[in-house]
């Protein structure tokens, strides 16, 4: 059991570096970047509260909480790759098994296996669980850009194409909540945040 | 359904807060304090990943991952108190109910009452639960401290003797590492980050 605690324990010393990751988003008071662990954290409590609005009532919410806090983990050797790179996205997965390699060793094995099996999960978007986790994964950064003037969609030169394209995860598992991203799309444009 | 949703956004809007109230203990890589929003994620990592060391086999892991996730949201109000500080708890309790009443009314009724409902539990340190996330709670900073010389230690000329009170949630609800409690604060003593 002790040892089993030694290897959680450099597991869990080596991912403090989650909050060194900063990621495009600022903070509503623009006070900084957001880093991952912060991003992971409103994610996490975002599933929790706007689970009501999730579509499909199957949806494992303890599961979607675990991918929520795991979801970023690989960004400790990967890095983060801002959404809307095209570049950045083309060698991501590679970039991110390596640093899955890596990074899940710490844990005792079948541990390590469970949590990547969550990571995977997420990554693929297949399930239930993981399509309302990346419906959430999605919503959070937006509303985060409606917050600060649309910061990474005008620093990116984004359109209303490529975020409707980004959020349609949200359509998908959240259909009630769609018309408000459609509305705060259209506000988004007329304020200039967004190219139309 | 929309406008319930326009509550929780209100308050998903109000508690990217957590992301600047810092504590007094600073990351491991000593580049800033931590923030509450860094803590609570790193907590619930660290109670979803420590449960098999939780003696009590009838804890609930996805309620601990609730309490975890807001168990300080009323800091965004009240502010961090520090654990050794004594002059600073003792109107804690007042700051902190007046804080709760304010922020969680943004929620609607019913999941305001609910969410304040998991952080009275986990303050209460009285139930299964509670005592695990609050074991956690205590060994996060614990471990943090330990890998910056004492950082918040040394700051606030603590003992051993705080140390132990301090820790001994962790005592009860997880048994199996006290040792290393126990071995860990000698180490310290011994390289000077606590006072013996």
């Amino acid at each position: 059991m002790i040892e089993r605690f030694e290897h959680q324990l450099k597991f869990l010393k080596e991912i403090d570096k989650m909050k060194s990751i900063f990621r495009q988003t600022i903070l509503i008071d623009r006070s900084r970047r957001e880093d991952d662990a912060s991003h992971s954290w409103h994610f996490a409590v975002m599933a929790m509260l706007l689970y009501e609005h999730c579509a499909d009532r199957s949806v494992n919410i303890e599961r979607v909480l675990k991918m929520a806090l795991v979801h970023d983990l690989i960004e400790i050797y990967a890095g983060d790759t801002f959404a809307y790179d095209t570049a950045g996205n083309v060698d991501k997965q590679q970039r991110e098994q390596a640093a899955a390699d890596k990074l899940f060793a710490l844990l005792p094995s079948d541990q390590g296996e469970e949590i990547r099996a969550f990571w995977e999960e997420f990554d693929a978007e297949q399930t239930p669980d993981a399509k309302y986790a990346c419906a959430i994964d999605r919503l959070q950064p937006f509303i985060n850009n409606i917050m600060t003037e649309g910061h990474t969609w005008k620093r990116g030169g984004i359109t209303t194409t490529q975020v409707y394209q980004r959020m349609d995860p949200i359509r998908v598992a959240m259909p009630d909540i769609w018309d408000f991203i459609v509305k705060s799309v259209g506000d988004c444009v007329e304020k200039g945040y967004l190219i139309g």
